[in-house]
């Protein structure tokens, strides 16, 4: 059931102790919205615990700073940034899927699946927690506001992409001005590569071919490419935006090479090309300006499939 | 003279038509304040021309969109966004250096060279027209919005940089209201990369070398890659901060091969490491984050002279 940010304050009022669910594959929105709901309840004497079915990377741990999260005897579970209860990734699916109270999401694509489903479009789903903490009454405090702030600035690209809207830097302002280190997590989030991941960079900006008089352009990364930088797909959240962002490029396209051996296909566009619409041709999906699909031919094959559909689009 | 807010508004009252200067080798802070205060000036019957030294880069065209940059018979001379009369560039500053009525800016290094100054030290100084903006009582409209957008954004490294402050949000909140074209800007400031700069970003990636544990990288760009790549550089505003971003670095150093064979040295660190410090002691200058200095010698001398005043320090 669709429910109103009031109830979803009654709901939390309700029960004294929750396990708090991310997405599998955790990001910084998924992982600020739940660490920022744990410190909150925290702050109201609920305790809690965030569980993720994935291993969290290490350059989160600024997250729960200052706090612990150990186990904990619960009463109801929420899930936070969950589009589908598939996204909570087989374990956690498997285990809490169909016992969820509360959803807390600001995927417009969200397929219910908890009791309750608090939704609001958003940018990011830090931003539904924002305003839930402030209706339940609770301060926001330095770490409270770091967590939401990672959020919102992980789903913007640091305010760069155009879901951003002026409720997100109002929101980002007033974060500020509660002590967010918004310093740490942008070093943390936009400024920092690995040495590994660069190379890989390199590499696969070597590949990189222009078709259609300049407004497409392909990059590839293969498996050999990941062993030789001694990188991981753990490590390129962004470089599928690559392609697209040179001078003249509307449609970006990264082709990467799985380890079962099949291929991976992003797509990021400029209007008024529609990346989803691109992939959904070939049984994927995602949004206008980003989205994927997979192929299980050659990497070559994959290469014309998609140039052969677009090539009609792109006159 | 240090002036007020009102006292500078009063100013541009008193006049009927106006020259706006920028900086040299232009920027998006520079000229976004320039065109948001031309068009805010022509919003209340005033007359003004935008004047550069350097021909502005064409990516920057949106800022005088719909309207002219005609000369104007102009009783006063404004410089927006100049720190020092000699970065108005040569020939500006001989013709205009000594008859400048108002200088607007945001540099705490400002040296005085106008009969009036207002100077606010906010992260850009759009941010300082928007205030002066909302004081003469002019409506911002979507055109000024996008230009001051343009230098807030421009400055702040869209809000990623650690000189960025809520207030820096706010007003980007209330400019996305008045219905600045963020996507715009910040794809054309931020998203767009030509074909030439991605070939010469991957060579000078080729040559980083990592120090002292990993805690200072060099990057090498010669001459022989400006024109292998056909990049230049003009194209090359934010590739110093490359050698910063590699996990672990904290001072990040690049070396450009000058026409003339001298070295110019840019260095970025994260705290405490003081960049402005390492530059003075070779003869350059700039931010505690960021700062310059230049080289005579031979590049593996001018490697030499770096990493052994920077190993003394790293301990």
């Amino acid at each position: 059931m669709r429910i109103t940010l009031k109830d979803c304050a009654d709901i939390l009022g309700r029960y004294r102790s929750f396990l708090i669910l991310t997405h599998a594959s955790p990001d910084g929105d998924t992982l600020g919205s739940a660490f920022a709901l744990k410190r909150a309840l925290q702050k109201i004497g609920k305790p809690s615990q965030v569980v993720c079915n994935d291993e969290i990377p290490r350059k989160y741990s600024f997250l729960w700073d200052g706090i612990t999260n150990d186990p904990v005897n619960f009463e109801a579970v929420i899930a936070v940034d969950v589009a589908d209860r598939k996204l909570l990734g087989d374990k956690i699916n498997a285990e809490f899927g169909d016992k969820i109270v509360l959803a807390i999401d600001h995927h417009l694509s969200h397929r219910d699946y908890a009791e309750n489903t608090f939704l609001l479009g958003n940018a990011s789903n830090a931003e539904n927690i924002f305003i839930l903490i402030n209706e339940m009454g609770i301060d926001i405090d330095k770490g409270i506001a770091t967590c939401i702030y990672c959020g919102a600035a992980t789903d913007t690209g640091c305010f760069l992409f155009t879901n951003t809207t002026a409720e997100t830097h109002k929101t980002a302002a007033v974060l500020i001005d509660k002590g967010a280190d918004f310093a740490l997590v942008n070093r943390k989030m936009f400024e920092t590569k690995t040495v590994s991941y660069l190379k890989l960079e390199q590499m696969a900006l070597s590949t990189i071919e222009l078709h259609f008089g300049g407004k497409c352009a392909v990059m590839k990364i293969t498996q050999d490419m990941f062993r030789e930088s001694r990188s991981n797909d753990g490590e390129c959240d962004g470089i599928a935006s690559l392609p697209r962002k040179i001078e003249g490029v509307l449609i970006g396209i990264t082709i990467r090479e799985k380890e079962n051996g099949n291929y991976k296909v992003s797509i990021r566009t400029v209007e008024p090309y529609d990346a989803a619409e691109i992939c959904a041709h070939f049984g994927g999906g995602g949004h206008n300006r980003a989205a994927g699909c997979e192929f299980e031919c050659s990497l070559e094959e994959t290469k014309k499939a998609l140039l052969g559909f677009i090539g009609e689009k792109i006159v």
